[in-house]
């Protein structure tokens, strides 16, 4: 590892702490890159738990200060991995500090501050990265490339879903997932991976029409009832400006639906369909073929043909979850000092607008364009 | 065969009507019924096809007029499998001549048709019914009574769609599935099934929002073109009198999706799921059961003790859409002459006005409530 | 229905019978036949049952002698559907009185019986048919399409596996099926069908070496305990005449396995394989396409194209097991009175032959050539 | 971390090598553990190559005499990841030198180097374990663990097979894995894997049949063709000490099979199956439960109350390949320094008796007890 050394520093140890991680831990030892990450500090609110957390996590430090993360001077990447709506005060001060800037999805609670957000780390001129993972799955990735290359044609059809329980028990204790302001909406909070997906594979989402509910209105914190003004399920309807219209769905309250989401598109030749119960497999059907096939692909999404699987294990063996988080570290690290980082903040902003259009369609039972709420004057 | 003998016509020598008489035949032969089925007439537009059909269906007779069909002395069931568009005026004379009635969905093309046919049986006091087959299929009659039996608890989302490719290909000539006014949209000729099961088993529908679009907008019919007016693909938002909401799509044009529905309901309790391209499995997740076997049960709904099932085939055979006809025509005949058939068309006039008010909401993009398109003011 | 008519006399009313009955009512109405055929009698012991099963399946007359079916003027083809151990004595009888054959399967319970039930109908030179209704589906005529095509390339390797739990339980009492005599062994009653595939889509089985077990060796008949003679479970290594190699495995007694019967083959190209509870899909995996797409098609194995599927339901309803006999009885009335009836009792003495091999050989725990069975001196 | 340090030598840069070496950098890192492992030195027999590998991996060292491995005074745990021929002299010598050993799976190549390969270990009273890393994974441990409980009942019938294209194209060149001494068999190398969890599961095997084909009988070496002398596919029938019946099939020759293994076993109440191309499911069908909900249920192993899922990914996100060797390396970790390590070698050398008589018993075309194989007579 001669590769010149680049200093990590991590706000939030919690799970995607965590995967982060291990992400830099694992990335140079899958492939080969222009810089060698090293683990300097990590921070959290709990003292005791950042020092655990610090330790088994090979961090060289800790702290219970997120402004140290920044104000290191051995830290080149903030990686910011707390709740939403912290996320961004901290990309703020991270910018502010020339730092280059990593950070968890969705981009802020608010429309606001991701609108601030972006502002800074442009106003800043640093690399900024935003953590769609999902992008990173050899599936999903494949799913692109097959619709670049015109496998599917013109998409018309667009649907996803994703659908878990992590909120039908109504005796779990309030927290701040259950605070719009600290952990965003479930639209924001799942529905960001999937109108990630949506505005890469089939272009912008220009209006929509919406439905939200939350079944569970309160929840007991220390004894005593607080509201949840976080949404158990949505619904929205979608209008891209290609021409294409789309459905999507996002939902906390599905029994044993643990996470459980799916895309799908139809273009006027083909189909493509992602589960990611399944996530090594792509399913294809291809109308372009001769009927007597009649049918759909099975795709084993991770031949080596296939983009995201350098460095992993021989075919058969599956490339999932943990091995996104790596494939992001390496993607970002492989472009280290000049190359471009992609998705960036912007494009976090942009899923956040829609977000705040679903939501804001919503409230007020109404289709409503994108670009009504993206305008200054909205925000 | 010493049951009673009961007259039965059929309007209609298509599929649908090749369906019904191929059920006819087998009903008395699968479930002891104490009405003896005959088929004494089939009418179709077309002398030589509907001589043919006649023949090798094995009817008594044939006819170029439905009215004849209607007006028969020994004919006891009028069974109408014409296109939409044509549904009403058979049904109304049907009534009008005492003949009980069952008639293939979806009830009309236009609400209006559908209010006088159930108007039409009303005044006559005649036995009536509409087709929705699918609620003979096990799988889909057990997912019915599981939710009775509470099974997934209170009902709160509800997702159905139903996907084909029966329009993708653009050089499929112009006819009347293409004009709504015979064949109805796609709301209702697809999505008819999954309202009738989203209303049959988590109740009333009472609001919308939807979107619709047609990619093809005109094909060609004998040389020259022709306007498409039937929606390619609709997608709607759905909100339940009890508290619940859904998500609604239909599409003809996904390509290598031949006839694709799924049906899917969670409740405070349990998840249940229906996937038509797998149509002897249901998929059961129940919340109330200990955590240490989480997961789904892919039940093979076609048990003994499964209804739907009585006189079929021995367990693992599988039970499929042509027996769904046959427990159509064999519930109608069980109930002869005094019990109650069901759905009835009454019912199929309730999803005509959700189908109505999904395709007004489309038009007007925004929401409407199911009542304002139901009241007579509005129809 | 101008065709001449033909007479049909059934020999047994139990699950085969009326499988048969219902077959011969619908084969005309769904396909264009030469001849119509006509129930005219079915047999069975038990007088009570008989005549409700006559009455309930639309036979002319019925009797407690099947002497009478087979010596009936106005029957052309008899249908043997009685427990395997009767079979050759009835054909053999059918046979003699100058009666077509269609005979279920396994063709007998010995292979001396099978040996003098093709010997009766090449001396009476009569047509003869055995009842392997799964080469009718559409996914395995498919099946057996693709492999003639060259789509696998030359065929490697063989498995196949018919699971089932109909002897799990031990409270169910005796009855033939437990008798080796009556009801053949479970090699015969279910392996029949595999190897029957096995032979057609890949050639002629030459050794194998098996093992077999009963593990509910004993079961209650009206109080006493009575000795069990069937295997509960069974399986085989097979050598093929072209060079394959495979494996057979047969059993009734894995739980909650209702009917679960799969087949695959592996060529120098290609591979298929079939799962019968999923029995409207085929599995193809193409090794000569590029790996960018690398996995295997699943086949809705019902597409116009496709064989066995003339008649029936529109793409994406499926065509099932029910089906199967109707489309065997369809094959063999389209051939009446001049063409080729296939697979023929020559066939079923084949399979009955690597039946008993099989059974030798787990019985002699060494490998035996099913040449050594099948010569006259073994026999 | 302050666990004491553990010095940790690889011998082999291959793809074991490296799956190994980032389980060891993982496993602290997921799991609070007694010891730390430090990566000191790893060896290859290409220097270049493995200079490359110790650097990326981040190995303090490297060298391309494995017997620097052994004997390197901070090295306490040698792990072999060489090809099966070389094991048991590293063994042997990991042993002499006093070193704890993990040794990857199979053992040996031949029987009499697996039993040296235990002689050593015994000897030397050294720490020993061998790398049948798909015990770690969740949905099979947890395969195990139902077993235990008693959820299948008495353990009747056990089948696997593991599929896989590896050798299907006949321009693969020659190299070692084509080379029994070196690679071992098919029968070993894939088998190794069933086998171990048959025992693990079900118990004892004590006699088989067998039949084994290399279909590609030569490929090119630097131009010249050499002998293939490992089986293409095999076949084994097995008998169990306990009273069960299994059958086993491994083959490199299926077209688009990456690598997929399946196991089943059917007890006299339920039954359990896997299948690796969905590694995060588990199947089980409960005969117990009333047959209303007839059917099995997918498991979705991956629950916090699953084994092998403690400091993984929340329930949805699967545990897979990668994660059994991190798993597997805090297993044994964390028995350090006296706990016992499981499976050990001596279980390596059960597997490969057991390996040795089914290719005796292919090669002589007879059932072979395992005992006369596994007798020091034999050997």
């Amino acid at each position: 590892m001669s590769a010149p050394e680049l200093g990590i520093g991590i706000v939030g140890y919690g799970g995607m702490g965590k995967a982060h991680s291990l992400a830099y831990v694992l990335a140079p030892r899958v492939r080969e890159l222009p810089a060698a990450p090293r683990l300097r500090v990590i921070s959290g609110r709990n003292g005791a738990a950042v020092e655990h957390a610090a330790r088994s996590l090979g961090f060289e430090r800790f702290t219970s200060d997120w402004r140290e993360v920044v104000a290191a001077a051995d830290v080149d990447i903030v990686d910011v991995c707390t709740p939403p709506g912290t996320h961004a005060e901290i990309v703020e001060a991270a910018a502010q500090a020339g730092k280059a800037v990593l950070c968890e999805k969705p981009l802020a609670a608010e429309l606001g501050d991701a609108v601030r957000a972006v502002a800074a780390v442009r106003r800043a001129s640093v690399r900024n990265a935003i953590g769609f993972n999902y992008r990173r799955l050899p599936a999903l990735a494949l799913m692109k490339q097959l619709i670049d290359e015109g496998r599917v044609g013109e998409p018309r059809l667009w649907r996803g879903a994703f659908l878990t329980d992590e909120f039908v028990d109504p005796e779990i204790p309030h927290d701040w997932r259950f605070t719009r302001a600290e952990g965003a909406s479930t639209v924001a909070d799942l529905g960001a991976h999937l109108i990630d997906l949506a505005g890469w594979m089939v272009g912008e989402i220009t209006a929509t029409c919406a439905q939200s509910e939350t079944f569970i209105r309160s929840r007991s914190s220390n004894g005593e009832l607080r509201e949840v003004d976080v949404d158990d399920a949505s619904a929205a309807l979608l209008r891209f400006g290609g021409g294409a219209i789309g459905v999507l769905e996002t939902a906390r309250v599905c029994p044993r639906r643990p996470c459980d989401f799916t895309v799908e598109v139809n273009g006027d030749r083909g189909t493509l369909r992602f589960d990611y119960a399944r996530l090594n497999e792509l399913w294809y059907g291809d109308g372009a073929e001769p009927p007597e096939l009649y049918g759909v692909r099975r795709i084993r999404a991770e031949h080596p043909s296939h983009p995201q699987t350098e460095g992993w294990w021989p075919l058969g063996q599956g490339i999932g979850y943990g091995e996104t988080f790596v494939n992001q570290a390496a993607d970002l690290l492989a472009q280290w000092p000049d190359g471009a980082w992609t998705p960036d903040l912007a494009v976090g902003l942009e899923v956040q607008a829609v977000c705040e259009t679903i939501e804001r369609a919503a409230a007020e039972r109404r289709w409503v364009e994108v670009a009504e709420v993206r305008s200054p004057a909205a925000v």
